[in-house]
């Protein structure tokens, strides 16, 4: 039985994983993890009896310790605990869910343990593929994207040889069609109405800048060692194509499936092998139409600015993920307007001078110092 | 370099493998065989050079024999020269383009003699897949599907594990969303007017009857070994995702191009290896939108018919595909209207009695009494 660690369970790709445990019904979990919602945590810890629990916050896992006082289960505490519970001995896998960059470190962790990673995390891939690549191939470790669109990719390439082009879908997020003036007034709300999806906040207001797809194409980058002239995006507003990939002959492979972010994450937990779907058939003949769509690059200047940083490439990433981070939050603290978001990235980004080829503690260092810039 | 046969070169798909040959500029072409057209037949052999030409046709062979007479060429006659062509001891590979089932005697002995056969011929798999399939395995031999269905579906399927429906699409041909009423009087031009292939007269009006797809259907039951009521069919107006396969955690792959038969003849030709496209790319943005249907069963019964046959199996499909070829050519000649093909082939399944496992020889005769019979 495959023994899994879930960094991040409390949210929506690690609630999600349990309820893909839930139907499997062949996956031990041996470790959870979470920020500070501690309630959700302390019910899964019941439910599944992991030997860890971790949260980040100190004072919450203190009160989560006295909680669960009546199990067995370890609770530990801050950053150094979410990376004890990802190098657990009995783990095999660890279901990488946490948002954003604090999910890096934990991974690499895992990575030097010897763990297969269901990688939910974009940030470490954005901001250290250029050391978690090599690390994971080093230390053969799978390195199983639970995204839709890299999943995708990842089941479409049937041979690594005759790769001509990645296409990643983007749904276009809440503002396809929008014209920059009709986006200068929108609202938070509007901007989470995301019309396939059910996401966490952050991903669902990256849809809408286009940043979300932006940093799939520098996780793709990595994931897949393809040159960013060869990842291309096309809006696919239903998202049934989560992404394609165009081999030498013209063929295009295009991997189709209702959007149930459950598909990816079941094919990574039950990889190489596969199981009786969680998620429901698709019924093309009821959908009826599939529609496509070249990105507005004017209206979403995200996508560009983010292939920019890839390209760029060295610490440059990691301010464009820190900066659209720190920019995000402040867009839902109501502080800033939506075409803010961009923009403060893209000041940023233009303030940087590159770091070639940053540590880990580097890259910590600069998403921590860009973060301090734009919060002031 | 690889050496080839063509089998029907005269014809849509062999005229197409030339071009594919002249693209690809690796392949030599050994072995070309036509029904009659002697003066394209001519014309390609003083291009190609081949070791041998045959020509089914006695008198025109006799008299291509004179017009190449200061070649070197040896040009042989009737089915037997046309079997010799196919098993010539220089050719790695045949390409079987004979339309009908003329095509499957020179098949059965190039898989006998142990060259690798790119299909196109569908009769072949429709009359004798139990007989052809597994002679192909002990022989070693590949089996490329060349229509763009199967070979489709062959690119679609990574791993023959976890398979859980083969989806073909259908262009639903040149009638699609006609009433059986408004099909009373269509004529023989209105059924050839295709909507996205170009392709021979035969094709073209089984894909009008759905009669093509039905063979599709028989043909890739015996291809990849999948159960009838696995093998599903959708109509696809725009004739770019070419069919698909639905695994078992719901996820399905499918294969997108521009519709060009060339490209899945140079798959075939350039198998295991793959080379540049001479069709052209895919652009999904400029193609904007797919589109998705239940085929409707009422006005074009031929799919249930062909679907019935093929389960019936034994000498059904051969008394299914014979009443069909020969209702198509009344229909082409002007003798029946369009729906009266299908009413011939049912007419003449009912009053067939089934042999359970028919020899290549009594598959031939079966062909030949059906043929008879109609034809009366």
């Amino acid at each position: 039985m495959k023994s899994i660690a879930i960094l991040g369970s409390t949210g929506s790709i690690g609630t999600q994983t349990l309820e893909a445990v839930d139907f499997l019904n062949d996956i031990k979990v041996s470790a959870l993890t979470a920020g500070g919602n501690i309630e959700l945590l302390e019910r899964q810890a019941r439910k599944y009896k992991p030997s860890v629990v971790a949260v980040a916050d100190l004072s919450k896992a203190a009160d989560l310790k006295l909680r669960l006082a009546d199990t067995d289960i370890e609770v530990v505490s801050g950053q150094e605990g979410i990376c004890y519970a990802a190098t657990l001995d009995e783990v095999d896998m660890v279901v990488a869910a946490i948002v954003g960059i604090a999910g890096l470190s934990p991974v690499y962790d895992a990575i030097c343990a010897g763990k297969d990673i269901a990688l939910a995390n974009k940030e470490t891939l954005v901001t250290a593929g250029d050391i978690i690549m090599p690390l994971a191939r080093e230390k053969g470790v799978g390195m199983l994207p639970v995204d839709s669109e890299h999943h995708a990719i990842f089941q479409c390439i049937t041979e690594k040889k005759n790769i001509k082009n990645l296409i990643i879908t983007a749904s276009g997020g809440s503002f396809f069609g929008k014209t920059p003036q009709e986006l200068e007034n929108v609202t938070v709300e509007d901007a989470l109405n995301h019309p396939n999806w059910s996401m966490g906040r952050k991903i669902t207001i990256d849809s809408a800048t286009l940043m979300n797809k932006a940093l799939e194409v520098i996780e793709a980058h990595h994931l897949f060692n393809v040159d960013y002239d060869r990842i291309k995006v096309v809006v696919h507003r239903e998202s049934i194509v989560h992404s394609m990939v165009e081999y030498t002959d013209n063929s295009v492979l295009a991997q189709m499936a209702t959007p149930d972010m459950r598909l990816p994450i079941q094919a990574a937990l039950t990889y190489p092998e596969m199981a009786e779907g969680i998620a429901k058939p698709l019924d093309l003949s009821k959908i009826c139409t599939l529609s496509f769509y070249e990105p507005d690059r004017k209206t979403f200047p995200a996508l560009d600015l983010g292939l920019y940083a890839g390209k760029t490439g060295g610490s440059m990433p990691v301010v464009f993920n820190a900066a659209n981070e720190a920019a995000v939050q402040m867009f839902l603290d109501g502080k800033i307007r939506f075409m803010e978001i961009v923009q403060l990235v893209e000041k940023a980004m233009e303030k940087h001078t590159v770091i070639p080829n940053p540590t880990i503690k580097e890259i910590s260092e600069i998403d921590k110092k860009i973060r301090g810039d734009l919060n002031c």
